[in-house]
C-alpha cells in the first residue's frame, strides 16, 4: 500500500502547515497499491496532547488521488496522517455484480463473499456484527442463486461491510504531519503602526496616556492590531539627529530602534512616554476596543544599554578591543550593537532575548512585530517561537523582512505568524498578478501568511510619491482586499505623507524615526473615512478574511486590475477592481471568469459597489467600468446573484 | 546553514535517480543563511564502495540557487549530497571593498583581514600556507594603507583564501541522494519484439536456429535489443486456441504466456524451440551482431506447470478447493494461474522468482521485458530488482504495465530501467505535446525512462487499423525521434499488419499470442527500409540518443506536429516535423523557437532530411512544409547553421 504526496506537508513535514481555530483541513494523498483491488482510506487527526487519533472518511476523486477533511477546534498544534486498505469486500461484490451481469455461475463466488462478511462481522461490535453474520449466512445459503445474489449486492451491505476492513493489509503515512492553528486575527487582522511619541498635543512628547485618547479613532476606522515602535529607553551615544543627522542635537530625540539607556533597556519604557503601569493600561483599554497591541521586537542595542556594560560576551569585538556597530558597508551605524548569537555565552543571551517576549507579554502583549529576523539564526527563532507558544499558542509573531524571497519564506517556515511581503513594490498588474499567484496558489500558501503594508516608516514608495493622494486611495484597497491582513504607518499613510528625503530615497523628510512630528488628523484631505469604509467592508464580507479563493480576471486595459475573492460554495463573493494609474481615468471592458464568481454563463448580476454605494446590474463575461482616481480608484463590488 | 530543495532527488531521495555511464549529474540545490554573508557550496559524491567523498565546485546562478556537477563515470549506484559554508574572507573582502571606495579609515579592518588570512593559512598545505601567512602579514604590516588594501584586494588571494574556508560554520545536506547508473544501452535503445516461432520455413514451427538467420537483417535495420516472448514450454489444459478460442484444438501451439508443462517451467525451453544450448548460441550471435536478447518474464503459471504440483501452496484456492485461475471479470483466464506473493510461504516463492532471472543471466541474457509487473507487489520488484543488480548491475528491466499513471511512476521508481507509456494512444498534437512534456520536462524525467511502442502484440490501436501503411510509418517516426528508446513488434509492424480479430478490438486477427504465423519479410510494401534509415539517423545524431533537449514549436495546422532535440550547446539540433494525418497531404508554415535550434534571430540555416536526402534553405521563425502521407509522412531534419 503506497500512501504518498500527502497535502498539506511543508518541506515533507518538517514544518507545520498554518490554520486558524475554526478552519478546516483539506487533506489530499495518493493511495493506491499493486493490482486492481478497491481500497478505503481515511484522515488520522489528534490536537497535540489527545492520545487517540480522530478519523474522518477519504473519498477517491481523481486518478488514485483521496481527499478528505477535518476541523481544528483549539489554538495550539495537530498531527495528522492518512490510512489505507484494501476494501476485500468492496472489491469482491464489484467482481460478483459484472459475473452475475454476464450470466455467469457464481455459486463459488458467494462462498468467498460469505467468507469475507464472517470475518467481518467477527470485527464488527453488537448490532453490526450480527447483520454481517445474517448476511453471509444467507449468501451460504440454499435460497435461489439470484436471489442470494441480490442480498451479496445489496449498497447497505456494502457499507456495512465497508466499515469493516481487515486491518491486516492497512497502512499508514509514515509521517505524521502537524499543523498549527492560531487564533483567528492570524489570518484576518488590520494594522496601525503609529509613534506614541507623536501623540502629544502641541508639540510636547506624547505619552501612553494620550495615545489613549485616540483609541476611539483608530478602533473606529476599522482596525484590530495597535502596533507601537519600540517604546524603550533610547541611546545618547552616537545618537542621530532629525533626518538621520549623524549627530544628534541636544533637544533631539534620537531612533527608538537604538534602544537601551541607562533608564533601561528591552524590558523598560522611555520615561517620556509614561510608566509600565500606563502602558498596561494602554494594552487593556486597547482590548476593551477590541485592538492588540503589538509591540516591535528589535534584538540590538544602544551603546547605553545595560547590556553592554552587564554582558560584554554578547557583543563582538573589533581587532582594536572597540565594540563592533551594526555595518552595511559603506554605511555604519555607531549607535547600534548587534547582538553577537554565537558567543561562548549564547544560552544566556538567547535566554534573556525569550525573557524580553515572556515580560511583555506578562503586561498583556499578545502581538510582536520583530525588526530585521533576518539577521539572527534561523535557529534562534524557531527555539524561541516554539517557547514563547509553549506558553501562550495565541501569541503573534510578524516578520519584518525584505529580504531575498526564500531567506522570508523559511522565516515563516519558523513559526512567523505573518510576514511583510513585496507588495510595496507590486505597482503594475502582471507584477500583482504574478505575485499573488505565487502567494496563493502555490504551496507557499500553506505557511506564509503575507501581510501587506503599502508604507512604513521605512518606506514611501516612489509609486506613492509621484502618484500622491490618489496612489494612497488604490493602494490602501489593494492591500486591504489583495491581503486578508495589511497594515499602515498610520498618520503619515491617511493624510497622504510623501515628501522624500532627497529626490530617489524612499524614506521620508523629517522622518519620525528620528524626530516627534505633529499630524493635523482633522485635515479635510485625510483618508480616515475611505480607509474606515474599507475596513467596514472586509468585517462584512467572508471572502475579504481569507487569501484562499483569490482569482485574477481578465480584460484589456493594463491599468485596470479585477479580481475576485469568494468563500466555499460562492457564498460571498467580492470582486475588485483598481486603477492603477494615479494620474487618468480609465476605463475599459473587464472579462469575468463567470464560474468563479458562481454564476452561470450569462447569468444576470448585480454589483453594489461597498466603497461608493452605486449598484449596477451586470450581466456575462464583460462589463464595463469607468474609474477616476480624482474620484474614486476602484470598485470593491458585492456580487449578488439574484436581484432583490 | 540552509542546504535544501537539493536536485535530482526522487521523492526526497527515497528513490535514484537515473543516469547512463558517462552521463554528467548537474546537481542544484538553495543554499543560504541568515544575514548577508558570502557564501561557498560544493558538490560532495561518490560510487559505492568509495570511502572518500570527491567535491565539485557550485555556482551561486539565481536566488540562492546554487548549481554543480559531476560525472558518472561506472554502472551501478552512486550517492551525491551538497556542502555549503559561510565564506569569511570573501565575505569580508567585499565589505573592505566598499568601504575603500567610498574612502573610509580601513586600518582597523585591515587587522580583521589579516587574522581571516592567519586562520586561512592555518587551514592551507605547504605552499598554500605560505602564501596566505605572507599575505596577512602584509595586511597587518606597515605599508601605505592603499598597498595594503590592494593586497587585501587582490583577486588570486581570494581565490586561494576562499579555498581553504573555515569549516566550522559549514553545513551538509542532510540527506545522501541515491543515482543509480546503467549502461548506455538503458537511455538509448531500439527494441525488436519476434515470436521465435514464427520464424520457420514452409509454416513450421521455427526454432533458435531459424532466428538465427534473421539476426544480419534484424541487426541491419539498426535495432539492438531483440526481444522474444515467453520461450518455455506451453501448459496443455485449457490452452486457447487461435483468436483466443476457449479449446484448442490438437494441432494449436497455445499461447507463451500459458507457462510450464511437463517439460518444464520458468527454466526451461520450449521443445520446439530448440535446445537450452541452441538458446545460448543464440545469445553470442545476438551479441556479435551488436544485439541484446531480451526475456520476456511472466510470473504466472499454466495449470500444468511443476509449480503445480511441487508447490501448492504458491497458489490460492477457491473456497470450493480447486487453484484460483486469473480473471478480470467477467472474463476468465483458466490457463493461467497467479501466483499468491502473500501466501505463508512466499519467501520461498520470492526466491525461486530471483532465480528465474538469475538462471537466464547465468545464460547470457542482460535485459528483460516484465509482463504485468503491477500485479505483482511493488515490495516484490524493489527487493527482486535490487538483488539482480547486486549480481550485475549491468541488467535492464523494463515494465510492460499500461497501468494508472502513478502505478507506472511506482514501478519505475522502484528499480525498473525502462518502462512502456500511453504513447501508441497519444495521436493528435496537442495530446502528444501534453504527454511528452510531462514524460521530459516534470520531475518524472529523473526516474522514468519512456520507451515508446507504436504496437504490441497485445495493442494494434485503432489509428493503425484505419491509418494504415500512411499511419505506421508516422508513428514509426515518432516513436523512434520522440524517445530515446523505442520498440516494434517487429514483423507485424514492417508489414503494416492491421485486421483486427473484430471491428473495435485492439486484438490482431490470427494473432502470434495464440497460432503461429508465416510473415512475407520480403513483401516490397515492407516499412523494412525506412526502419532502417530511421534508425540509421539515431545512431549518427546523439541528439535523437536522450530524451532531454526536447522542445515542441508551433506551427497553425494542427496536423503538424514539430518539435526538436538538441545536444548540450546545440552540438547537435535535429528538427522533425510530422504529418499526423494518414489521409491526406497537409501543409503550412512551421513557427520555429530559432533559440532551441541554437540559431540567431533571423539566421539562415539549412536542414538536411535525414530521411528523404533533401536539403532546404531555411531562415528565420516560419518556414513551409507539405507532407504527403503516401509519400513520406515526415520530415527528420539535421539543422546546418553554416552552409557548407
Amino acid at each position: 500500500m503506497i500512501i504518498e504526496d500527502v497535502q498539506p506537508a511543508v518541506d515533507g513535514g518538517r514544518f507545520p502547515a498554518k490554520r486558524v481555530v475554526g478552519e478546516e483541513v483539506v487533506v489530499e494523498a495518493d493511495v493506491f497499491t499493486d493490482g486492481h483491488d478497491l481500497l478505503g482510506a481515511e484522515v488520522l487527526y489528534r490536537a497535540e496532547g489527545e492520545d487517540q487519533w480522530s478519523a474522518r472518511p477519504m473519498a477517491l476523486f481523481d486518478n488514485d488521488r483521496w481527499r478528505g477533511a477535518f476541523t481544528v477546534t483549539t489554538v495550539g498544534r495537530y498531527a495528522f496522517t492518512v490510512r489505507g486498505w484494501v476494501d476485500h469486500f468492496a472489491t469482491w461484490r464489484r467482481g460478483l455484480e459484472k459475473k452475475a451481469a454476464a450470466g455467469q455461475d457464481v455459486a463459488v463466488d458467494l462462498l468467498a463473499g460469505r467468507a469475507l462478511l464472517e470475518a467481518a462481522a467477527g470485527r464488527a461490535r453488537a448490532a453490526d456484527a450480527g447483520i454481517l453474520a445474517d448476511a453471509a449466512a444467507a449468501l451460504g445459503s440454499d435460497a435461489p442463486l439470484p436471489e442470494r445474489v441480490a442480498r451479496a449486492l445489496d449498497p447497505e451491505l456494502a457499507a456495512l461491510a465497508s466499515g469493516h476492513p481487515d486491518r491486516a493489509g492497512e497502512a499508514t503515512h509514515g509521517r505524521e504531519l502537524p499543523v498549527v492553528v492560531d487564533r483567528e486575527r492570524a489570518r484576518f487582522s488590520a494594522w496601525y503602526e503609529i509613534f506614541p511619541r507623536s501623540t502629544g498635543p502641541d508639540g510636547r512628547h506624547g505619552t501612553f496616556r494620550d495615545l489613549e485618547a485616540l483609541l476611539p479613532e483608530i478602533a473606529g476606522m476599522g482596525f484590530d492590531v495597535l502596533y507601537l515602535p519600540p517604546i524603550h529607553p533610547i541611546g545618547r551615544t552616537h545618537r542621530k539627529g532629525p533626518n538621520n543627522a549623524p549627530q544628534a542635537g541636544p533637544g533631539d530625540h534620537g531612533s527608538p530602534w537604538a534602544i537601551g539607556a541607562e533608564e533601561g533597556g528591552h524590558k523598560a519604557v522611555h520615561p517620556d512616554l509614561g510608566t509600565l503601569d500606563d502602558f498596561r493600561r494602554l494594552v487593556r483599554r486597547a482590548d476593551a476596543h477590541g485592538l492588540d497591541v503589538a509591540l516591535d521586537i528589535a534584538f540590538q542595542a544602544s551603546p547605553d544599554h545595560p547590556y553592554v556594560k552587564e554582558h560584554p560576551s554578547w557583543f563582538e569585538r573589533r581587532p582594536d578591543g572597540t565594540v563592533q556597530y551594526a555595518e552595511n558597508p559603506p554605511k555604519k551605524y555607531e549607535d547600534i550593537y548587534p547582538f553577537d548569537f554565537e558567543s561562548e555565552d549564547w544560552r544566556a543571551l538567547w535566554e534573556e532575548l525569550k525573557d524580553v517576549f515572556v515580560f511583555w507579554m506578562r503586561q498583556g502583549v499578545r502581538a510582536f512585530r520583530v525588526d530585521n529576523p533576518h539577521t539572527k539564526p534561523f535557529a534562534f527563532w524557531e527555539w524561541l517561537i516554539g517557547e514563547v507558544k509553549r506558553e501562550d499558542p495565541h501569541v503573534l509573531f510578524l516578520s519584518e523582512a525584505f529580504t531575498r524571497p526564500k531567506v522570508m519564506y523559511r522565516l515563516a517556515k519558523l513559526g512567523f505568524t505573518q510576514s511583510y511581503t513585496y507588495f510595496a513594490w507590486r505597482n503594475r498588474r502582471p507584477e500583482i498578478e504574478a505575485y499573488f499567484e505565487e502567494l496563493t496558489r502555490t504551496p507557499v500558501r500553506e505557511f506564509f501568511r503575507p501581510n501587506l503594508w503599502p508604507n512604513t516608516p521605512d518606506i514611501l514608495t516612489e509609486h506613492l510619491q509621484e502618484g500622491g493622494l490618489p496612489a494612497f486611495r488604490a493602494r490602501l484597497v489593494l492591500a486591504a482586499t489583495l491581503g486578508a491582513s495589511y497594515g499602515i504607518y498610520g498618520p503619515a499613510f491617511e493624510l497622504g505623507e510623501r515628501r522624500p528625503r532627497h529626490a530617489g530615497s524612499e524614506e521620508y523628510l523629517d522622518s519620525e524615526k528620528y524626530q516627534l512630528r505633529r499630524w493635523d488628523r482633522a485635515a479635510p484631505h485625510s483618508l480616515r473615512s475611505l480607509i474606515a469604509r474599507v475596513n467596514q467592508a472586509r468585517r462584512e464580507h467572508p471572502a475579504l478574511q481569507t487569501d484562499r479563493g483569490l482569482h485574477f480576471h481578465g480584460g484589456q486595459n493594463p491599468e485596470l486590475v479585477c479580481y475576485s475573492k469568494a468563500t466555499a460554495g460562492h457564498a460571498d463573493v467580492v470582486l475588485v477592481v483598481v486603477n492603477l494609474d494615479p494620474r487618468r481615468p480609465q476605463s475599459g471592458w473587464v472579462d469575468l471568469d463567470e464560474a468563479e464568481l458562481g454564476l452561470e454563463p450569462g447569468q444576470p448580476f448585480e454589483v453594489h459597489d461597498l466603497l461608493g454605494g452605486a449598484r449596477y446590474p451586470w450581466r456575462g463575461r464583460a462589463n464595463y467600468v469607468r474609474l477616476d482616481p480624482a474620484q474614486a480608484p476602484a470598485h470593491v463590488f458585492e456580487v449578488r446573484r439574484s436581484p432583490y
